[in-house]
């Protein structure tokens, strides 16, 4: 065993196009991870049993590796209840409404279930072995069609009174502004979301802007982030813009996390991730531009480092931590 | 003694112009209160004197009560570092650069002196005594000249990982607004303080805008909060359109905690949470507004109970509290 602890637990992290599962001992190695594709087409019983054959899966290779398997620890997209243990309605599951997971997955399996908001996880995850390891406190937020995002205080993560704490997306930065689809006038998300910044570009691109982006267009495709990302890489004056504006954004939430709540480490994280310092180096800038005279370090912000697997790693992670 | 705790401490609240001081047991009863004015020109040592004739009168409360006294804990108006109990540079107490007051003062009264922020303190205090009984975790906005504020966060003041937590007058709500003292653009505190609703009502009244308050400019006066409030109250066109721009932004703030932190309350306190119900309510109904759509339930919004004595209070329980 190599000194390593003989405890264990089963990591799920169930997206919409994908579920992945890892087997990690509580001191966080990941002996075998394992996914497959989602189907959430087939439905929510479907999706279930593809749930279970993962677990069951990865059970083997806990007995192969003669490890004590201590829970299963579910990710999945809100809205959820953590406390009750049931997934209520989330977009990214069309179909699952009210499902009870953690009592169905557990008698299936005959194992201890958990559950959790698949940021919240996966923030746990980045903080225990990724880019926010060595710190006390910190926030991540996971930059995707949406912005979601999960809050390290103390060393535990917290969930809020409502179990809604972290919805960073949803933060107003600029309250005569854009409408967001939650309904809500300028929230972070309008505008600094990965599928916020290919709207704003492809605004800018139909009012007949030039930029490269047009082609993309007259093909009858649609702009994404990442044709963005690769056009003001490429020095595209329309996408320069957009971008510039997107990591602004992204400044003005950190700055508002860090006067709330000042954790040493902001992680940015999720798609949008990929842009690695093309991303970090303007939000920082951004940021000590947008504070300058004030006193005070502002927070490390660093881009997550586990990926993908932030998610099934937090997951399975969580079951040996104390929540809040 | 009642049944009542025999160990207190003495808690001290140091403003610009006043210096409150309360014997406070470990079990929240306030055995006495004394104040004085700070006599804040009189310079660094003159203050610190009357800081020592305050903890004087109350240890002798002490001795009579027959109640053991834990520590001397300041609130003090920031910046200032508590842990290593110096207050550097705080606008309302000018001439203090600094300032080593907790080994000052612990070396003259020869008792444990503890130094903390004077909003944290408020808010523990309401937290404990006042608006936040009964709850987890609370949020404090202090609304006055400036908008400051106090974060309880499972039970516990979040202090932040550089002492610098619940500025939240300094969240930008507002990415493109008025610039605030501090430099950020859009910050509440531009648009929320008790100052910046004055500012908001005296330039609106210099453009012309036919208005009660003017009569208060054409007087050689000035205008400030309250008078916006009282000709609101009066049906004034004008203030009531600041006042609500004022209660609008501080919905948006605690929009914004709501996102972030979800606690289970939020409490207004400060000068401007005298106006009571006239502001709670147009708060909490813009909130509904700004949210509608969303699900879950907002934070309950509450006025400070404890007014002028929460700083004291605070300091005081702070003794007998861990804190984060």
């Amino acid at each position: 065993m190599d000194g390593r602890s003989n405890t264990s637990a089963i990591g799920i992290d169930v997206g919409g196009t994908e579920i992945k599962g890892g087997l990690v001992t509580s001191d966080g190695h990941v002996v075998e991870k394992q996914s497959m594709p989602t189907e959430v087409a087939g439905g929510v019983d479907h999706v279930i049993g593809r749930m279970e054959i993962l677990v069951e899966g990865l059970r083997r290779s806990a007995t192969s590796a003669s490890l004590e398997v201590e829970a299963v620890s579910l990710g999945m997209p809100g809205t959820l209840s953590r406390r009750r243990g049931v997934v209520i309605a989330p977009p990214n599951l069309p179909g699952w409404r009210d499902i009870p997971i953690v009592a169905r997955l557990s008698s299936s399996t005959g194992l201890r279930v958990v559950l959790d908001n698949d940021a919240n996880n996966a923030a746990l995850g980045e903080y225990l072995c990724g880019a926010g390891r060595g710190v006390r406190d910190m926030v991540m937020l996971t930059l995707g069609t949406g912005i979601g995002g999960g809050i390290i205080v103390d060393g535990k993560l917290w969930h809020g009174s409502g179990e809604n704490a972290g919805e960073l997306g949803h933060m107003i930065v600029d309250a005569e502004g854009r409408v967001c689809k939650c309904g809500q006038t300028g929230c972070l998300e309008a505008y600094a979301s990965a599928s916020s910044t290919a709207a704003r570009a492809s605004e800018l691109v139909a009012s007949g802007e030039a930029s490269s982006l047009k082609a993309i267009v007259d093909g009858g495709g649609t702009i994404d982030c990442r044709d963005v990302v690769e056009a003001a890489k490429a020095g595209d004056v329309v996408a320069s813009r957009v971008w510039d504006a997107t990591c602004r954004y992204l400044a003005v939430g950190c700055i508002n996390i860090r006067h709330i709540l000042e954790p040493e480490r902001i992680v940015l994280a999720g798609g949008m991730s990929a842009a690695g310092e093309f991303l970090r180096r303007p939000v920082v800038e951004a940021m000590a531009v947008l504070t300058s005279g004030m006193l005070g370090e502002p927070p490390d912000v660093l881009i997550a480092e586990l990926g993908n697997d932030a998610g099934f790693v937090g997951s399975a992670l969580s079951v040996f931590q104390g929540g809040a």
